[in-house]
């Protein structure tokens, strides 16, 4: 059944990514688009804006800063970290999220966002469904740490990848350049899934990547790590390049970060504040060794630098906008778009729809077979995974040498 | 007076860059080509390598790999952080250089470095000269500091202001994304020159750079630098972006990372081993303002990150690398090669020769009058001394979409 005439909101939720704006581009041109959209709002700081009757009016924007959106990092809306109660608990949010909704004759909702997002989505729909009000909601995956369910890979991951594969090219050419002793320790951004660790290996294909690769699959132990570096300074002319997750964690399950550096604050879902294992870990190795010791934290930069992303990626990530509108017009409901490996030798992505209550709160992590070397390497399943992804240069508009991100006028919709 | 027919050896010193090796390519191009010059030699490890005899012979490279050299970041040869006595307190090492050039008819020598190899190159210079072995010395500038005096700008520092630039715009979008308060402590190299810092301002020219940039030449407040922060945070939405160079020092010279954080290591030019100043200010902001707040260093990447060099600066420190071994063979020696700006309006970059002694040891600071607000902000002063520099991308060679830097092979010339 096709959906209702009427209006689109889309919001972006959770930490951003160098291309979460082409999924934005992607929705927001299709719905301009539509003959069955009546308006295009766009969520000020995603759910927060809508009960908050925060929103802009999409159809003010040239079609060019638009277009700017696809290789503009971070969520030009902005972003937010806010847990919806259960229904069943306190339907507060709901109420006012149905109330603003029939006001605007809101009957298409795109949620952008990651696990706990696509909950939210899930939430929202099931509520929207059983309170009656027809309209149909889709999420529009996004996350550098590629651990939903259902997708074979997730926006934003492969550009993260390319930017940490790259970087640690340069880094290990960096390191290596004088004839004395030199351990580096990089800290690498992913929570319980250990993929963005992973692409070091990207770099190890190329002959110029890690010694050592920590994910947070496998149980960390320090003394083995402090082991495991002082036999590759040995076997390596003294050098030693060991990549580890921020989310490493004791046999206990305790974070490495919580459980030997300084504990952190927690966000509004509860998780930890992570960072700053590397600067602990090379502190340890520092003092067991004497050497030369460099603690680098890829930080933001991974998650932000749109001027290294994936070009496949990047075009990806703006149909995965598209095919969401298309979706819901088409009358589809609390689905997530996913991305499917198309069949045969040459890579190719095929976009489907995977029921939002599978993709909410599972997390997909790295196939235990792929981690070898007795926890401290990947196999090279994980490259033919990844290589396809992280293919193409993004040809981003530059003025004076430095990048030309898009511009919105950002104009509140017209309150009713 | 016309060099001497021989042989010629290029070495490498100190911290590497991003474009270092583009002046190599520069000199084993054009000295493979000169007539004068019989034998093309590159130095392991830089002058070590010529005091132990390992040295490669540029001429069984392929020249292919020779150009991919202008895009390879860090020291292809290998870099050292060795320091020659006076001479008159102890000649062993320039006896041994001696020895080293005579046996290998070393007519012409290139030493590749900052201020310490600039001084270097100078000695052996001096030397040479008053043993009576004829032989051309040249200096080829670089460091990402900008610090070198009489010439306009250092072959590297664009490529690394232009990555700083590029990745505080990226950071600036992704720090602001959340409605919550957020501070942010960037930290950028520059042991006591703050001309990489300043490049945030190439940043704030286009709106999306850092609320207080604090430099090495001015003194640094600790108690001040909190009260700027909370200042930015009232006036600014609870948002607070501050850059600070690693080499701030207190009102009595103390490094900050000494005086507040930990002692670190000294190399062995007694230079202190900087790093960690973000982390150690963002601990003081958090507990001064409760707020959520991220230290970033953007430690080796700034200097390594050749996937975003300024395609002038490539072109330069290239050329650079041309007109040192034509500067020589023409029978200049004791020179350092730098930049002149031509005039007129359109920015046009003009080489010439500096007498080493004026180049080595004198560090070239930010003026003064480039530094404003109260020493929290950079004039436009310095953006129009800088934007020209950071012009231009470059085409670097992809594989697999990952760069394909220079594989030399490292032939190590025969004994003699």
């Amino acid at each position: 059944m096709k959906g209702l005439k009427g209006a689109l909101m889309f919001a972006q939720s959770g930490g951003p990514t160098s291309v979460i704006n082409a999924s934005a581009a992607g929705v927001f041109i299709e719905g301009l688009k539509s003959e069955m959209i009546t308006e295009v709002y766009g969520a000020a700081h995603g759910i927060r804006g809508i009960l908050n009757e925060e929103f802009y009016d999409i159809s003010k924007e040239d079609m060019e800063e638009l277009l700017l959106l696809k290789n503009t990092p971070s969520s030009a809306l902005g972003s937010v970290r806010y847990k919806l109660k259960d229904a069943s608990v306190d339907d507060t949010d709901y109420k006012r999220l149905l109330e603003v909704f029939k006001k605007y004759n809101v009957r298409y909702f795109f949620y952008n966002g990651g696990n706990d997002s696509m909950d939210t989505c899930n939430k929202i729909s099931k509520y929207m469904a059983k309170s009656g009000y027809e309209m149909n909601v889709i999420g529009v995956p996004k996350t550098i740490d590629n651990d939903l369910f259902g997708t074979d890979h997730c926006p934003g991951f492969a550009s993260a990848a390319k930017y940490i594969a790259t970087s640690i090219m340069e880094i290990n050419l960096d390191a290596k350049v004088y004839d004395t002793p030199m351990i580096c320790v990089i800290e690498v951004m992913g929570r319980n899934a250990g993929w963005l660790t992973a692409a070091a290996q990207l770099a190890n294909a190329k002959g110029l990547g890690a010694d050592l690769i920590y994910l947070p699959e496998v149980a960390f132990d320090v003394n083995k790590f402090v082991a495991d570096v002082k036999d590759v300074m040995a076997k390596n002319n003294n050098k030693c390049i060991a990549v580890v997750s921020e989310g490493i964690k004791n046999a206990d399950g305790v974070l490495v970060c919580e459980a030997l550096g300084e504990a952190g604050a927690r966000d509004s879902f509860g998780h930890a504040q992570l960072g700053g294992v590397a600067a602990t870990l090379s502190n340890i190795v520092k003092a067991e060794t004497g050497s030369k010791v460099r603690a680098i934290e890829l930080s933001l930069m991974q998650r932000c630098a749109a001027h290294c992303a994936s070009a496949t990626d990047v075009e990806e990530t703006f149909e995965a906008g598209k095919q969401a509108v298309r979706a819901a017009v088409n009358g589809e409901t609390d689905k997530m778009v996913c991305y499917a490996r198309a069949e045969g030798e040459e890579y190719k992505c095929e976009y489907k729809l995977l029921p939002l209550e599978l993709a909410a709160n599972t997390e997909k992590t790295v196939p235990m077979e792929w981690i070898i070397n007795n926890g401290t390497g990947i196999s090279d399943e994980f490259v033919k995974y990844a290589l396809p992804l992280i293919q193409g240069e993004v040809n981003m508009k530059k003025e004076d040498g430095l990048p030309r991100f898009a511009k919105l006028k950002k104009v509140l919709a017209t309150k009713k």
